[in-house]
């Protein structure tokens, strides 16, 4: 299958460009490079240090044999997408390339009305290249659970049947979103639904839990094939690496406790740390976002996958960090920080995830060995994190102050 | 109180500026004039005659004998947003500098996009104005009962109680835009919501009917106070005169109707004409959203109305066209035209419509007596709608397609 990410050069893009590519896909994608730029601005880096596009491309030759079609561009921007898009011709399209935090979209007018220009018209633009030139083409777009909220009923997946003054009918289910960045992903679903209802399109809507981990087995070393690959201490091609946010701008909290708990400051859940939410290892990420490539959807379905393996809430997140961290002879130590997010603190949380398991989707089951690898990556590179430390308290407040967090008391 | 109307140079925005003056308000508000180029832009223009907005500003001041501060510039440029508004210091602001037309956003992919961050950013603009600068401001906002698209059910005002597998909760009613442009309606009302949720902002988000109708009373010539300004044909201030557009882009079903009435061409609903829904005469508008503006919500309250007066078929429309131009001696004939949108043909309506009735709303109740002003106002004007008349006939086609529809056959 010829597959186009979009957002090729970021966490998700350039680990699935992997795994696709050793299950035999024709993998090409585009990217401007901007998640490199945000999270410099917010004064950060990716903890594991990634190669620039050159050598990835590189790598990717080497390693699996044939080239990866990268096209350098802004998704914004309709004649350099749909060039792209003709070139490759796509069976499928993997849409990764949004502004993905929500701080960031919360940080002022400007970064909030920037959020919605760059991730709506990227959608539209791929839509609209869609009706007119590849009518088959699947798309298959990322949302996220976020776009939900915390509903006090169980959360379907996709339409829900409902009951309303005596009459039935079945429609979307109502998003409550967070953040300006998860408003723009509620304004993507609807776009996105409504093309396929207009044009016949068809189109996968994933909404995709919190994603966690640093490794697949498609980026470790390999004799047979690796010879002049360089790898690193954990055995894994370093220009194959994907990259690791950890400030508290692009870093998700997992990622930070993984970071403080390395570095020797405390993990900070916050507020009262008990926010529930999905999560799932990056490998379960890439199986789930394969099966729904290899399985479309008919032309004109527009199809929703709740994606993650299991609910935790953010305590037993921070406990199981350090649990891995102390495998590691590291005392990791939990205090909580005033939350500079608006969200409900206990709530009912309970999302329905079977249609992924209907496509084959098997659960690794294994948190606890994913975050033994993130813990051990990450302490490979400490020094990194510890010359951005003052990334991880984050400065970014619902209210538009901006000033750092304190400690919960 | 000051209110500080966005998108004052529109239909609905002079009109509002007059009957707000009249009531003794302060108004101020922004253009850009857009509306007037869009039009032009599909090769038309309003079927009444209307004048530059300094010769607006000129007609106000001695009617109303009072200034109208007026500012033009774009909402989506923040800094221009927010100096006016802190010249102005408003009590409220009346939203309606949007793009309104479901074709235009529906020409081609740079129409979907530019309607998407001209729409989506000018509100992110004045809700983060309001934020910082503005707190107790109220943010009266314009939406469109064609949000909701036509579910089997009945539409509530605002969130709804439901029961879902077990459990219930209220959540916000779900949306099934018909178009791009109903897409950023949609997508705003997201937007004003979640900011009301996060800062405590207080917004009213108006579901707006169709509305129709050239006349209010304080358009007249009045012996009083207009020596200076001259009278049409019809004893209404030329340049107090708001503008009609008739064209199949612009022009709303009902102005369609009156406009080919008039110059002796067929009436033209599109499909079968059963699409139903929800009317109301202009100065039942101005009305309703005076009604909401002198009873704000609290602070921290989204608040919906459903605004209109009667659900109609548009087959019921064109009857009651063809009964007002009788009574002007115009013999007009109805012939079905193929529907260039995607809609349902035939489908349940019933949206609630009672919080502006509680507020004391008093529907005039005279449909009959609005369109035989319009048709009035547009017989004295009938030889500008014979000189744009090809633009009466849609080529905007919701596949992408650029063609003149025919009659159904």
């Amino acid at each position: 299958m010829r597959i186009f990410i979009a957002g090729i050069d970021g966490y998700l893009g350039w680990t699935l460009a992997l795994y696709l590519a050793n299950r035999g896909h024709d993998v090409g994608g585009a990217d401007l490079g901007l998640r490199r730029q945000w999270v410099e601005e917010m004064g950060s880096h990716s903890a594991i240090p990634i190669a620039g596009m050159e050598k990835r491309l590189n790598a990717f030759k080497v390693k699996f044999g044939k080239r990866l079609k990268f096209y350098k561009g802004d998704l914004t921007d309709y004649v350099f997408l749909s060039e792209s898009l003709h070139d490759f011709k796509p069976d499928a399209i993997v849409h990764l390339g949004e502004m993905p935090s929500a701080p960031y979209s919360m940080i002022d007018v400007h970064h909030a009305t920037w959020t919605h220009t760059n991730n709506l018209n990227g959608t539209l633009n791929m839509l609209f290249a869609m009706r007119d030139h590849f009518p088959d083409c699947h798309l298959l777009k990322l949302g996220t659970m976020g776009e939900f909220g915390t509903p006090n009923v169980v959360i379907p997946e996709g339409d829900f049947e409902v009951e309303y003054r005596g009459r039935k009918d079945k429609l979307p289910f109502p998003r409550q979103p967070g953040s300006y960045y998860h408003c723009t992903k509620v304004h993507d679903s609807v776009n996105v639904r409504s093309a396929c209802k207009w044009w016949g399109l068809r189109s996968t809507d994933v909404m995709q839990g919190v994603v966690y981990g640093t490794r697949i087995n498609e980026m470790f070393w390999d004799s047979a094939v690796s010879e002049d690959l360089v790898a690193d201490d954990a055995g894994i091609v370093a220009d194959l690496r994907t990259r690791f946010d950890f400030d508290a701008t692009f870093g998700t909290a997992i990622n930070r406790f993984c970071a403080q708990a390395v570095i020797g400051v405390p993990i900070t859940p916050y507020g009262k740390g008990h926010q529930r939410r999905g999560f799932l290892p990056l490998q379960d990420s890439m199986q789930c976002l394969t099966l729904a490539l290899e399985n479309p959807p008919e032309k004109g379905e527009y199809r929703v996958f709740n994606q993650f393996e299991e609910v935790y809430d953010v305590t037993q997140l921070a406990e199981a960090v350090v649990f891995a961290a102390k495998k590691r002879g590291i005392e990791a130590k939990v205090r909580n920080m005033c939350n500079p997010r608006m969200e409900a603190e206990k709530h009912y949380y309970n999302p329905d995830h079977q249609r992924l398991l209907d496509l084959g989707y098997k659960p690794t089951g294994d948190m606890h060995g994913e975050l033994t690898g993130m813990v051990d990556d990450l302490y490979m590179h400490r020094s990194r994190i510890e010359a951005k430390s003052e990334t991880l308290v984050p400065d970014v407040r619902w209210d538009g102050s901006r000033e750092k967090m304190d400690y919960v008391k």
